[in-house]
């Protein structure tokens, strides 16, 4: 079997060590002789799997307190309507960086009214809109920290005059932020956290009581925060797999550590991209991600003979997204920089 | 390690195949060298799981033409708000028989006007309303197939003249029913189909479109049956392991099967309930649900002596839901006859 570099968009690439844990829960969990796709959810191994996964978030994030952490399924998808009913009265300011924040500000539409203060759509997402000002008379402020499917990455994160609330589905723990900027982050597990199914909400928890509107028991974060993730019967699995995955991002030294490789990993690929004639970085240079590095050939011609290349070298996912084409190589936290390497070597000797 | 017998409520027991082939694909993921934690949902191996997920659930409840069938995260409480978001324009009527029906009621409260029409929360839900008349001019009719917590469970399914609706979260697949009586099933996957995390919902086509409101995309039925459960990231791992349990399931003999051995431990359970002077079934007996066998001690100062005998065996789950109180064996489509025999020594030896 050939060694697989998984360069996939989400879900991504998850270190062996907790691919192994994984399966050892399933074959017996915390010694109760049951699987852990078969044990209740309010066992008490079950609750205590909720709450250190709380901690580890907590920790890792360097969450001040009064904040909360829940795990919640439908994904972020659900968390775009999901902020809306618990925040906005009557206005929000968004800025429209990709498909995932435009969905999100279709969605908050049909609760008030959207000023979109900053946008780049009219170059095909490419950069991010910067130099706007954030109106102190919305009920919140709403961004996506890094953008996917075209590669872009927010650098730093405004001062907000209102609750800054933050999809960062593709970025989470894969850089050091200043959390107390923060009244809502939420991420979709899938790249930098665990495996899908589970959507990681961080709520400063003074921000919610604001609304007038009455908000169902499955949309409201009040409630979920005080049942602890157990409203309902919580992604069992899921949170499981993820919280081996957080053990092992603190093992090997936390979020810092995360960051430092996540730049080692994004340098390595982006100077490829710059000195190799045969392809262009597709973003602004200043807002490339250090998650999602997408490029095109200069030569469109010379596609089939590229992806014969890189699937010979055991490279998979650098697909572009059917919206953006080209070529995206997503380098979440597992991804070790031997992949980097094996893709980087594939381009210079294409270009030999 | 003692073997467990495992009567959890649900999330619950899982054949020891399903737990295997959950682990191989968790290893190496069809032949990807990928785990199916890591896989992209989009690969083309993992789209032919969620293909032969749906037409492994149509071909096991024999579903006719024109049904849809979608895997959603979020759980069965999502649904009591997805479903008044697409079906409810002016009013619906329900059947009230437990917790999880009341809260479906109380979602629903917000889109239209609710008649309930037959309610057991006179005795503490323990039997099943019958002969309620079901309006003509309501948009649908709701029901819960079996009340996990109280342990009722209707033996039959009324004709509707409007489209019959059901919560078929813990009996779906443990019996034969006419799916074309229904226009709307759905069933949190974690009690008879497969492990947490992901929520089946099998809908007949002709019902939507129905109401004038705009539905968030995320809530949108229609949207997930065109995206064809794709509409964002779905609950990967636990589909995958959720197609193990449905082909085991076929390959045993399918629902037939599941129903007979259902009978078989449900009957074996409830002879010893009534024929132990120590104990007492707690609801209607003709309502007795065939999943969730309820009964209480006598006399309950017996209580702590009677939880370490059923300990020392190797039991586990059956202390009563906190609203319910007694006990409760659940008796989901994995838990082997053994495992009901094992309490019913318990429970006979008790009585010695």
């Amino acid at each position: 079997m050939t060694k697989v570099h998984n360069f996939s968009a989400g879900p991504s690439i998850l270190p062996r060590e907790v691919v192994e844990a994984t399966i050892e829960g399933i074959r017996d969990f915390a010694g109760t002789g049951l699987s852990i796709l078969e044990v209740s959810h309010r066992s008490k191994e079950f609750v205590a799997v909720v709450e250190e996964t709380q901690a580890i978030i907590k920790e890792l994030m360097n969450l001040p307190e009064g904040y909360e952490v829940i795990f919640l399924g439908g994904g972020a998808s659900m968390q775009f309507l999901m902020l809306a009913y618990n925040l906005l009265e009557t206005k929000a300011a968004y800025t429209k960086t990709g498909v995932w924040a435009a969905n999100a500000i279709k969605e908050a539409k049909a609760f008030g009214e959207i000023n979109v203060i900053g946008s780049s759509e009219d170059k095909n997402y490419s950069y991010i809109p910067k130099g706007y000002e954030i109106p102190s008379d919305v009920d919140y402020f709403h961004c996506t920290s890094n953008n996917t499917i075209y590669g872009t990455q927010m650098k730093s994160f405004p001062d907000s005059p209102v609750p800054l609330v933050c999809d960062m589905s593709s970025d989470i723990l894969s850089r050091e932020v200043d959390a107390s900027k923060f009244s809502l982050i939420y991420a979709g597990a899938q790249k930098n956290m665990g495996p899908a199914g589970v959507t990681v909400v961080i709520i400063k928890k003074d921000i919610l009581g604001k609304v007038s509107r009455k908000i169902p028991s499955i949309m409201n974060y009040a409630l979920h925060i005080e049942k602890e993730s157990m409203f309902n019967t919580p992604p069992v699995i899921s949170i499981f797999s993820m919280l081996q995955n957080l053990k092992y991002i603190k093992k090997v030294g936390g979020v810092k550590e995360m960051q430092r490789k996540s730049e080692e990993r994004a340098a390595l690929l982006y100077a490829e991209i710059d000195s190799n004639p045969l392809f262009r970085g597709s973003v602004a240079v200043e807002d490339r991600s250090n998650m999602n590095a997408c490029f095109v050939l200069e030569d469109e011609t010379l596609e089939e003979k590229f992806n014969s290349a890189w699937k010979a070298a055991g490279i998979s996912g650098i697909k572009g997204h059917r919206s953006a084409g080209g070529y995206r190589a997503s380098m979440y936290n597992a991804l070790p920089l031997e992949s980097v390497q094996v893709l980087v070597d594939v381009m210079r000797n294409f270009n030999k």
